[in-house]
């Protein structure tokens, strides 16, 4: 059993997923691990991970239209402002997705099902650089 | 510390929860592993996974029917419609939920809580076979 | 490689979110591991686990606020009420947040990003004690 770590960044520009499916099976199938388990850690507070269909881009739009019908930029409710209109809504799609994702490694590769992709979701209006950090461990 | 997999598959026939508890406690029994952790990951976009308490059977039907209510399907919000009323829903409701669920093994067993059992979420009305890896390791 | 477990207890007294970093540092930190992937796992299905700013506790407030109003205590849409108003929305809560959580382990400290803390997040207005399991494994 090994284990490897990896952190990769992704450069954001606004309110939608970005694909990192190509980096973390590039990172997997470096590791030379045949079976083993795969995990993904966003180090933020207003940007998460999902694992949707990467076939028609209809639903990353409206995966995002929903979140932000959900939890609107400006939401009177929040007080905490002080950082943007988008950023208590930022933290509230966070807590509502996933901060880390474990996936499967069979036969060398990720058990990913067909139409799944790896996305980050990046929840701010303004540009960012997001750091996630990978993790593989097996044989 | 070894390691080891298995998919198992569901046979779902609509919008509900499918406990796989029992499955999952066999593969983690049959694996002698007695510290370790074990994680279960669904291969699919429109069905998920979550721990809930499986006791008391409304649990799962007001679950169901809160989740209804978010996320209606047919929800004019949705422009991704070709496959069915039904879809798009099903894709928000699994980034609401969980793909990938990872779960301690303390002297041999599954560390679940008293009421706690782990279920697929079927999201889509017609039936479908879904695919979950199990991956377990320790010693 | 090798592994530890620990479960630690968490003394709630209302719906809010209690903080426990510094329990799950001081157990990683205690492992001696300096690679590695930390898991957290909570016990219950009206508890859960959320990663979230814990610099100021207005957005701990802010996020209370919006799942009390997304699943309101008492709502006529629950026929599973026998175990109090705020029990289902507690359940509903869960599922829509995390039950376990996977950190990586960089040189011998948990990937955390800056602003990132752990947290428990009692759903139940009554007092509990709620358990959570630590797991870490590497080398």
């Amino acid at each position: 059993m090994r284990q490897e770590l990896k952190e990769i960044s992704v450069a954001t520009d606004g309110q939608r997923l970005f694909e990192i499916t190509d980096s973390v099976r590039a990172f997997t199938k470096s590791s030379g691990i045949t079976t083993g388990l795969l995990t993904a850690y966003c180090r933020h507070t207003s940007a998460s991970l999902v694992i949707q269909e990467n076939a028609d881009t209809d639903v990353q739009r409206d995966l995002i239209a929903f979140f932000r019908r959900l939890v609107p930029d400006g939401d009177p409710l929040f007080v905490h402002t002080m950082e943007g209109a988008d950023d208590m809504p930022a933290h509230v799609k966070t807590a509502l997705t996933q901060t880390s994702l474990s996936i499967p490694i069979v036969d060398g590769r990720l058990a990913l099902g067909t139409w799944q992709g790896i996305f980050l979701f990046e929840h701010r209006q303004q540009p960012h650089i997001r750091k996630i950090v990978l993790h593989v461990f097996g044989a």
